[in-house]
Formats: C-alpha cells, sequence, structure tokens
C-alpha cells in the first residue's frame, strides 16, 4: 500500500506525506525531483544509525547527492540547543549552502532538532522527514512545529519549519521496542478522542494488524487541523488534548519516569474523569477511553498529588491570563477548549467542580 | 521632525518605522497601542545600559507594562547562541508568554540577538527595534533578519522575523564615538550608491546637520528594496554591495581590525576599482566613491593581500554552485549582479579580467 497526503500549512509551500512500506531504500530518488540541492545532511541519532543510516545514506547518494551525516546520542536529555548547534557545525563543515537540504531519520527527537537547525541555518533551509517511531509518524512529523527545551523548560525555543517532504515506512515500527509502540498508540488514540470516532473504534477492536491504517488516519486528521490553524491560534489546539498533564507529569518526573505517549494517556484519563464528573463530558466516555488505554498497556493514573501537577501546569507555557485553556471532550470524536482559572484548577481536576 | 515609514515584508504583518528626535522617552505609550502584552523584556548591552535604560523602562512602566531587562557584555564576541540562550532565559525566567514582548535596545548586535531570541522563544513572540547606533538606524533595523554568529562562521544561523514597530531617536547618535559614527555613514554611502544618487550627491556635499534626512532616506531606500524580495531572492542581494569583500577582511582580521562600515568601504572601493577595470562601470565612479568615502575618514585601502580575500569569499556563505555573486555598480545609483566563477574571482579583483 502506498498513500499520499498533501498538508498545506501557513504561508510556506504545501508538502508531501508518502505512507509506503519498505519505501526506505528508495527515499534518495524520491527527493531527488523535489530539490536542486547538491548535498544532503542526513541526521540521526546512536538507536537509528546502526539500524536504517547506511539504507539512507546509499539511497541518497544513488540520487546523485553528496551526502555527510551526524549521529547524536539518543533520548530526550540531547533535546537541547546545544545539540542543535552540533547539527550546525555538521550543515557548516560539510559546506551547506542555502540550496541543500538536511534529513531528519529518526524519531521524534531527531525530527525536532534537525527540523529547528534546518530553520534557523543560513536563516532556513530545506528539510526531509523519515520518522522512524510510531510517535512521530502519526504525530511529531506533520504539522511544522520543530525545536528543542531550554534549561529553564520543554520546548521552549522552536520556529515553524514545514519540511520539505515526509516519508514513512511503517517497516521501521518493526523494530521499536512494544512501549515505545504504546507510546504512538497514546497520541492516535487521541486523535480518535478528539476528531475521529472510527479510529478509536478500530483501536477498541484492535490494531495489531492495521498499523498503516492507523497512521494513514492519524497523519490525515493532523494534516487537517494544521492545514486550518498553522499556527495554534484555535483548532490546533484541539491537540493538546491530554498534554496539560501529560507534561506535567513528565516534568515533575523530571522527564524520567513515564514516556510522553504514557504521561499523555495518564492526562487525557484524568481530565475526562473530570470533565465527566462536571457533567461537560457523556457519561460513560471516561471507562471507554481508559478501556481501550488500558488494551494497549498505557496507564491511565498517577501516585503524583493532583495539586502538584496542577501547580506544574500553571507554570506551562500554554497558560496566558491567570487561566489556562483544557481541552476536554464532550463524548469520543468530539474536543473543545475550557478556560478554567489558575485557582480553580485544582478543584476542577480532583472534583469536577466548575 | 517625526516621519513614518511602513514596511511591508514577506508573510507576515507590516510594521512601521517612526524616525523623531527625542522620541525615547515617550518610546512605551508609544508601542502600548500596538499590543495586548501585560510584559516587556527590554535587552540591552553594557554600553547603552547606562545611557539609555533607565528612560526606556521608566516609559514601558507609565505605559502600564511589567518590565524586565537584560544587558549583555557589549561588542561583537557577544553575538553567539549562548547570549541567545541567556535572552531566552530572561524570557522565560520573567514568565514572557506568547502575548508578551521583547524590546531591542542598542545597536546592530543587540537587534539582531534580540530579533533572534524573539524569533524562536516559544516560536515567537513580537519585538520592538529601537536601534541607538547610526549603523543600525540606517541599515540593520530595518528587513526583518535576525541571527548570531556560529563558532564557524558569521551570521550563519537566524531568522526572518519582522519586528513590531521601529523607533529611531537619532538624539542617540550624539552619544556615539565619531568612528561609529562613520559606520554607519558607510551603510547609507552604500544605499546612495547602489539605488540613491541624491542620497550619495548629499554626502557629497556634506551630511553634518542632516543626520535626519540621511536615516530617513536610508531607510525608505532600504525598505523599498525589502518589501520587493523579503527572502533575498534577487533585488535585496543588492544590498550586499562592498559586502563579499568586507566580510572577507572581517574574517582575515579575525573580526579584531576594521569595524563593518569601514570593512565594507574597503570592499566597495576594491570592488568597484576592478568592475571600472573591466569596463563595467562608468569611469570616474572609482575615484568619485573613493573621495566621497574618505571625505568621512573611511578607509578605502587595504594591506591584505587581495588572493588571501579571495579564499575566504568563496567560503562565504552566500556562494552557490562554484561561482560567487558579486553586486557592481554600473554608475552612482546603480547596482546589478554579477556571476563570477570562483577561478576567476582574483584576476577579475585585481586586474579588472573578466
Amino acid at each position: 500500500m502506498s498513500s499520499k497526503i498533501t498538508v498545506a500549512g501557513g504561508a510556506q509551500p504545501a508538502y508531501e506525506i508518502t505512507i509506503e512500506n519498505g519505501l526506505l531504500s528508495s527515499v534518495g530518488e524520491r527527493v531527488r525531483p523535489l530539490t536542486r540541492a547538491k548535498r544532503a545532511a542526513i541526521i540521526t541519532d546512536s538507536n537509528v544509525a546502526p539500524l536504517y543510516l547506511k539504507t539512507v545514506v546509499d539511497s541518497f547518494k544513488k540520487a546523485d547527492f553528496e551526502v555527510c551525516s551526524f549521529a547524536f546520542t539518543a533520548g530526550e536529555p540531547s533535546k537541547n540547543l546545544e545539540t542543535v548547534n552540533r547539527i550546525m557545525e555538521c550543515f557548516a563543515l560539510n559546506r551547506l549552502t542555502r540550496s541543500d537540504i538536511a534529513v531528519a531519520l529518526g524519531g521524534g527527537v531527531v525530527g525536532d532538532l534537525t527540523g529547528f537547525a534546518s530553520a534557523i541555518y543560513l536563516r532556513g533551509i530545506d528539510f526531509v522527514q523519515i520518522p522512524t517511531s510510531l510517535l512521530a509518524q502519526v504525530d511529531s512529523s506533520v504539522g511544522g512545529k520543530t525545536g528543542c527545551d531550554l534549561p529553564f523548560g520543554k520546548n521552549l525555543c522552536g520556529a515553524f519549519h514545514n519540511p520539505l517532504a515526509v516519508f514513512i515506512d511503517s517497516e521501521t515500527i518493526k523494530t521499536l521496542p512494544e512501549s515505545r509502540i504504546a507510546d504512538g498508540f497514546a497520541e492516535a488514540i487521541k486523535a480518535g478522542a478528539i476528531r475521529l470516532p472510527e479510529l478509536f473504534s478500530l483501536f477498541e477492536e484492535g490494531v495489531d494488524d492495521k498499523i498503516e491504517e492507523v497512521i494513514l488516519k492519524s497523519v490525515q486528521m493532523k494534516a487537517t487541523v494544521v492545514e486550518n490553524d498553522f499556527t495554534e491560534k484555535g483548532e490546533r489546539t484541539l491537540l493538546n488534548f491530554g498534554h496539560t498533564l501529560g507534561h506535567a507529569i513528565e516534568k515533575y518526573e523530571n522527564f524520567c519516569g513515564l514516556s510522553h505517549g504514557e504521561a499523555v494517556a495518564v492526562g487525557m484519563a484524568i481530565i475526562t474523569k473530570a470533565s465527566e464528573k462536571a457533567g461537560l463530558t457523556k457519561i460513560g466516555t471516561y471507562q471507554r477511553l481508559t478501556a481501550c488505554l488500558e488494551k494497549y498497556s498505557l496507564p491511565t493514573k498517577t501516585d503524583i498529588p493532583l495539586n502538584e501537577l496542577c501547580k506544574i501546569a500553571i507554570n506551562d507555557k500554554k497558560s496566558t491570563e491567570r487561566s489556562i485553556k483544557l481541552v476536554l471532550i464532550s463524548e469520543i470524536g468530539s474536543a473543545f477548549i475550557r478556560q478554567i482559572p489558575w485557582d480553580r484548577l485544582y478543584n476542577f481536576i480532583a472534583e469536577g467542580e466548575c
């Protein structure tokens, strides 16, 4: 199966996402018609490099690119300005000009950092995304958000920078550990919960042999939302369902506890329990949501005191004024935004009072 | 006198440049109607802070902003990612949200760094430019280019990020040393040489009591060019007249020799001597250009071997393919681009062969 989705976004040119089993070995020749680049800098991490770097390098060489590559240490701690700087060093030492390209080969961290380095090197060069984790395939490779963490907070700096193209080879997820797959499922279940009830139902039935369909539907959903609201002034905010508390959990655990997807799963569960109590969500939705998450071994509870999470959430970058925007669902497939004053956040989350 | 120029640029909103003597003390109230920001982070350097920071802070406070400020060590060596990081630290520690603003109070380095930090903090917040050096007033505060140096090259990273507004108080140049004023004159003479023969003539007559007119004309010229070609695919390149060799001189001297303006002056002189020899420039133009530069104590010669400068220029980021784009003038007021192969650059510059 091969699927193509075109994403238009912001003031930047539209780009195509190709989803196809086994496309990795021909990715260079697919990029060739899209650019007049002479050089391609392939950026990856220490987990992905031994698995796929050679295949991708060979493919770009065959397509007549001068290829250089750089692999940084895998993991969230690398997601900082220092790594962005080292990626740009790779660009500069290999004399990439404004017409050359970068290639992000890896999961979300690789995509975010490579995209950001591409956005600022020479004030912007093109980059190609080849997401190899399910999480990146269903979520982070779509939408043009790039960036890194600062010592004082996650994702505090970045740029909107659309890729030239995205190539998704669902074969690559075969090399992921179970827990990383569940991570991607959490975002895909979120996509279903906020906008695609049929995707959510697919998860309820079981998706083990339907990964490509899950990727396709999630990408289509995100592409539509991003097209409507590139710079996140409105609808795009809905994609943050589960993320306010999810981020707070990750932060409380210093990003060494639950993974991003797991934390989002807990976040979705807590917030939906509260909104159901508050009469804002159809009765039974919380039960349906948690059953689905648990089916994929995703957590739905946390031992962290809710008042601690509320404190962290209030410090979150998404808070404006003295209230916080929460994304809630009225039922599976339908999300909305509710503004909650800071001083009532705990009561809402703990007791469903609003 | 108060002049206002509106600049439209790229996909970003248009903004206004106000040129007025003594506006510094009312800048806060002038910004107030432009934004719903609660907080303003005023970024400056160690030279400018003792002169103007208090005036500007007071003005923003009076206009009902919560104000924080940060001053970094003045000078080109600060123009790096580390300082960008420290500016973002100031933003983060003072809890600036996406609706708050940064204010760049200072010369080109302050503007470039503050603009870049504003472009990437939370993927972009608004910023206001208050250029206090003549160079920044006539050139770098217009056009939306922001950025910093990398260890492997000048201005290698950055973003196009338009300010919310620019406020120019020509009073501030009274505190500049003579040499920094000449620096600004070099860019203004360049503006005249490439596009505004009447501005060039003004310099030939003497501009000592016409600084505001010089600023106004230079800004108008740059605003027009930038509007026509925001991302520098064509016409904007003309602004690089004198810059290819100018940058090379600065680089050869490790940025510890001639100032930017002085280096550009030498660059304009060398390249015009060559193009006149080559028959591409009206006879007498070189003499007229150097006489004008020397009138303002700007250098027009260098002892650095030309082959060294050519080597450096070829490494410059603006080089694409195996040739280099040179900006030449056919006469005062009219510039054009000539592509010169790398291997013929020295012969062109040294001998006027093309």
